[in-house]
């Protein structure tokens, strides 16, 4: 950007790249004001209601749904790619209990490099393998660092369960309900892809340098990490174990949006301007979670946080990290594993979109207006 | 954006996001036609010549050069910020000789997170003590991991050197020369800060999430691994070493360029369109390296390879990788610590970006255009 193009104010501001087209996609289609939201053409209502989370890796990885002798292989790959290896088992061991999750993990998923014999391996057959290990290891490496902070030793994989049941396993070294297990396979479907959102954006620009897909992904869940990303679903559940109850939870919205710049954890979003559909089907989870559990109060606050903020002069409308606050919780998961869950689930679209990325490269290199001192005269450090 | 929208062709793709202004900033200005580089409105060539990294790190961090005094309290801090955490140290000591430095890097780098105790801390003060002692530990970092593949203890710091001095002094366990040491310092001075280069892009799309400077850092350092990016440099010696001597550069360069996609590492610049002013200096420093190692051939090669890349019929100038790495490689220094230790200047520029972009934030969240399929219809996996 050039000093002339600065002082003749015609540079535009594209702030937080808003509408800015970056590039071609195939993979996720998202109209925000119907709304729609669709993996490779189909429908999110229909792929979470029909489809297992190994399904839509297939989906994401290959571009098509698998047929059963396809999900079969794809489930073998995923179940033979499992097991941690033992200097990332020691990382997560050793961090100490006042560290944060999502660190945890961004240092452990780096790792996973350490221990690839080919981490840069760029053909497609490289692509996919890391990108089966990768999904295959995210759930291993989150229950590992759940368990080492409650003295829990690491419980290993069960090879006769799929990817949702064996992330319950790990967790909680028992064998989940089938209602749980549904419910989770739900949650992974829902939060595996979202288009060119921040931390997939991250993944794609580390890509685009032809850096490998363990730099992709490990920039990807530091991006995720943020309170304005994934980290909004412990935002949300910090929000309801504030309030309380639901009869407070009239008085808390007023006071609260008396400030005029206050946000709501888990309302309004950059591309949805209504209903985010992963938050019509969570509802449901939360809700029949709630009852599974016999505890319905986050349910039911949620569901009037919802109706009071619709029915407010500026109406915002629950995102993903909304309702799958209450039904983690109901589901006896603690807030700081949920963002790593979101992670979980969508290491499968950060790893769509590196092969996607790489597939017709260009650099991501933007600019940027400069508004500061031209030509400052050098002074030696004895006269300043 | 709107299956209406593509259909229509209405939508302009920023592929790369080329000239695409995507915020304010004070920190670096750029003309790639004149060439010039400022930090803070200061030229570049003036900076290298006269400015220790310290003066640099005060610059990026506080937008002026320090005082004598300031300059002390800065050097003081880095100092004092130095000291390995055992845990990385153990994680560097592990890896496997085959893992890639930049690996090991990000894999370093993110763990440090796991023993600040303070890792989300983002008022002014946090997230300045977070910039100092990442700055202060890559140097530990990348000299630690140099020393555990040659079979050898990391060498303790030397309280007395600066970060250059100090940096030779961690790599080989004895002190560098001066000549040798300020060659460094000129090196770290001009790779400490470039604008929205990708690395520094993704630094910032990741604090954009309001993530913390941990996290954007080590998204940094994936992206500065790609050799669209600072992987360049270790191109660059590559490439010399497969030419094998001077009297090979013109057949050489004949023979490669008759493929009309051929990129010759080092050459070129999304922003230069002329001769990239760090280049100037460092092409200064690779013949004076040369001379004192009694090394010339390196610098003789390049200076051939210069002057037929603009002599072609579209002329192409050497940027700052070019020359870095004949400067590096008569130094003594092995290929595979080039990135390492662009890495170990630019987590400067990247701290202070992460600084800017939380200063006045907004989520960046770009758009794509959608060319998938539409509304396919779902087919249960029974029927596929």
């Amino acid at each position: 950007m050039t000093a002339e193009n600065l002082t003749s104010g015609r540079i535009q501001i594209a702030m937080g790249l808003q509408d800015v087209v970056v590039d071609e996609s195939k993979i996720c289609f998202i109209d925000g004001k119907l709304p729609k939201l669709l993996y490779y053409g189909y429908n999110i209502l229909e792929l979470a209601e029909n489809c297992s989370y190994e399904e839509i890796v297939h989906l994401l990885l290959k571009g098509k749904l698998p047929t059963k002798a396809e999900l079969a292989a794809i489930s073998k790959e995923l179940i033979e790619a499992r097991g941690l290896p033992a200097d990332v088992l020691d990382t997560i061991r050793k961090a100490p209990k006042s560290s944060i999750p999502m660190d945890v993990l961004r240092t452990a998923v780096s790792q996973l490099a350490l221990t690839d014999p080919k981490p840069n391996d760029d053909t497609p057959e490289g692509r996919y393998r890391k990108a089966i290990r990768l999904t295959a290891l995210f759930p291993e490496i989150v229950a590992a660092d759940y368990r080492a902070r409650r003295g829990l030793d690491a419980v290993k994989n069960n090879p006769r369960l799929g990817h949702a049941a064996n992330f319950m396993w790990l967790l909680h070294g028992k064998e989940a309900g089938p209602f749980v297990v549904k419910t989770m396979d739900v949650a992974l479907v829902l939060h595996a892809e979202h288009s060119f959102n921040a931390s997939t954006f991250t993944a794609r620009v580390i890509a685009a340098t032809l850096s490998d897909m363990y730099s992709a992904v490990t920039g990807a869940i530091g991006a995720l990490k943020g309170p304005l990303h994934g980290g909004a679903n412990e935002g949300v559940i910090k929000t309801l174990l504030e309030i309380g109850d639901a009869s407070k939870v009239e008085p808390w919205i007023l006071e609260k949006t008396k400030d005029k710049g206050f946000r709501l954890m888990g309302f309004g979003h950059r591309v949805y301007k209504a209903l985010d559909p992963r938050a019509v089907v969570l509802k449901k989870y939360s809700e029949k979670s709630g009852k599974e559990a016999g505890i319905t109060k986050w349910f039911e606050m949620s569901v009037k946080i919802e109706e009071m903020m619709k029915t407010r002069e500026k109406p915002l409308y629950p995102n993903v990290d909304f309702y799958s606050a209450s039904t983690y919780y109901t589901m006896g998961l603690p807030p700081e594993i949920f963002t790593p869950i979101f992670a979980v689930s969508r290491v499968a679209g950060w790893c769509a979109h590196v092969i996607e990325q790489q597939s017709h490269n260009r650099l991501i290199r933007p600019d940027c207006a400069y508004t500061g001192a031209m030509d400052v005269p050098f002074v030696p450090i004895d006269k300043r």
